[in-house]
């Protein structure tokens, strides 16, 4: 069993940093609250023994001993970086939790056959720089580095920029090595497990993510003297567009999800027509085929704008829906049961490091329930009675995978 | 008659501080680029006799001496900041055609009765700070001070903060002065001079302007778990509020106007359902009171959205409809009427400094036509013929008015 007491006090310190006056996180990759909170970790992870290192991305590694050298590492980890507006559980509780099991382990002096690595992936979140789950999607070969490199966030700082500025650059190159299992355990994001009065989530799998940048073009004139019938005004392109979009995708049904978190115009003066309207599209369905689909015609829908307009569309990232290791699944399934928690099968509505290290080597996941199902939202909030079942079930799942 | 080279290189020395790669200026209200056209402005109005004063709100003052002690000045002018993406014309004619103007009476050594006053009216635009015309909107005590200081840009830097980091912070009090009368000389910013092929608009009146700011908010949640059903999406609100708005104003038939020039959203992330969603509204009318029931109606709709949101309305600045006086409107007529050029009376669409002059003194406004009507635009352009045109015109109503 773990200790509750030191799991909770972990998430409590972690949460200052960055903390918002809501109660929330603003803990952006790659920013100075990131590499604060990433070097308070490593604090916590050397009392214990556990020796880290940095790799070409910032993502983090810290290795414990196995007793068998000819074992593989099992890697247990998530993210410590937040959205703009995040919570204090999302990516963190993952890696916090991962250090109690291994501080627990170290209480009990408890050493596992095989060697343990507690990984903290960069820039899981996308919101700083896109696409999301950076760190973890070029370790396993399905992001390119380069591209990754010169990303910019809103200020127009780069991911090497940033990289350097909070010395997260390391020189162990970013790539994927032979590993025994890897174990993520978050929270779900969503209402399901709530609704259903259970603790713990098995995941079997991720649904896919589709994100586009779209750009309607027209002509900036000013507000006053041009008729209306004389513009070319983006902004009304937009006007006859989102009822479409909307629409389209409310024919795919309840599993079909549609957000547009970011619109900008350009200029954005209140007296000048702009030239520009930018929004971003984020689609999402369990199932790969539909998704694809719907895709496609949700794009058809913003290329079949008025011809006075032009547009464009930008692909941002696509994460096709994956299947977690059916042993992994199992083991976590056990977990549950030895520990007599309620337990049930569960698609991860959000998109997870989890996702990129599937198609590099044997990977499952652990959910719990948080409030509301609300994430992504100051008030994202975890009871701790879960906070601690899921701690406990990664520590027996991890027993079970590394011995 | 003036000197058109002079003019005409007048306006493209101007034009180069800040100027774009696309041949259009940016060169915000009290920005270091705003700084130094109003140093090389000075330089100019120096050379041919002109003192230059500054008040607190940045305004320019240049004065040239009458030969009648006794009598009041003429004011000339009109602004020399742009929009981010602005032409080479809009207020910088006014400014530049009335120091051309100076500049050959002096070169004739002609010294009119009335003493004159070059006026540059700080942030006309209102696309840095709002509102716009701010300058002479404090001048003639329909603006605050206290309240446009703290006005802040997108950078939160406020007006007081950037009149003193461009030095251009005068002691003299900004309050309005008697005069005799004030001339504008300006682009149309629309196509009707142009589409009647005449070169002058003897401008009547000004059509009445409204922003104001509307902020839908939700609730920021995760775009992958969370249920369509479940959501507090803005986007969602603004998805149906678009369309509303758009309709209602087309119910005012080909004289209303409508833009939306500015949409955010916050937090900004492209995997968050959004909390906030704010955009600008313009909303434009000859009549007052068929503005002030369109503006009503449209705000209405903004309010009723549906229950799971909530709006907020902020009203931005709102400059009613006004006629130009009758006397300033026959010298201009006659002025264009006596060199022979087609002449037509017109109401402006645009707002402009003369808008707030007119309430303290007798003004008048001379336009001329811009190539298809377009403004706030890199692309924005004015035939050296008009140019001309207007210049001429401004002296000859001058003569008159100061004589
Ligand atoms: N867990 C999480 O918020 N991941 C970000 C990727 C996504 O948008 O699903
Ligand atoms: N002339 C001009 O662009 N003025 C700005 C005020 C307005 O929006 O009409």
């Amino acid at each position: 069993q773990i200790k509750p007491e030191r799991l909770l006090s972990f998430i409590a310190e972690m949460a200052k940093i960055g903390g918002t006056p809501n109660g929330g996180c603003n803990r952006q990759a790659l920013t100075e609250e990131d590499r604060i909170g990433r070097a308070l970790f490593l604090d916590w992870c050397r009392e214990i023994g556990g020796v880290s290192r940095l790799d070409s991305m910032g993502n983090i590694f810290v290795h414990f001993e196995g007793t068998d050298t000819t074992k593989l590492p099992v890697l247990m980890g998530s993210h410590l970086d937040t959205q703009p507006s995040g919570g204090k559980f999302d990516g963190v509780y993952g890696v916090l939790a991962a250090l109690e099991v291994m501080s627990s382990l170290y209480d009990q002096n408890i050493t596992l056959a095989h060697p343990v690595e507690i990984v903290v992936w960069s820039n899981e979140e996308g919101s700083r720089f896109s696409p999301a789950m950076s760190g973890s999607g070029v370790f396993a070969g399905k992001l390119s580095q380069p591209t990754l490199y010169q990303s910019v966030d809103d200020q127009g700082i780069s991911y090497q920029q940033a990289l350097i500025a909070t010395e997260q650059l390391g020189e162990l190159p970013c790539e994927s090595f032979p590993f025994a299992a890897a174990l993520e355990l978050h929270i779900e994001q969503g209402p399901i497990l709530e609704a259903e009065q259970t603790s713990i989530g098995i995941v079997t799998g991720v649904q896919g993510m589709n994100w586009y940048q779209v750009t309607i073009s027209g002509e900036t004139t000013h507000a006053g003297p041009t008729p209306m019938s004389m513009r070319k005004d983006p902004v009304q392109g937009l006007n006859t567009l989102l009822p479409a979009i909307y629409a389209k995708v409310a024919e795919y049904g309840e599993q079909a999800r549609i957000t547009i978190g970011k619109i900008t115009t350009i200029p954005a003066s209140p007296n000048t027509v702009p030239e520009h309207v930018i929004f971003t599209l984020d689609l999402r369905h369990p199932t790969q085929t539909i998704l694809d689909t719907m895709s496609k015609e949700v794009l058809n829908l913003c290329e079949q704008i008025p011809p006075i307009l032009s547009s464009k569309i930008d692909v941002l990232w696509q994460s096709p829906a994956v299947e977690f290791d059916s042993r992994c699944i199992e083991v976590v399934s056990g977990a549950a049961k030895k520990l007599n928690l309620s337990a049930m099968p569960i698609v991860s509505g959000a998109g997870h490091d989890s996702v990129y290290l599937s198609t590099v080597g044997p990977t499952g996941m652990i959910f719990v329930p948080c409030k509301d199902g609300i994430s992504h939202n100051e008030k994202e909030h975890v009871e701790p009675e879960h906070l601690i079942a899921g701690g406990n079930v990664l520590l027996h799942s991890l027993m079970q995978l590394a011995q």
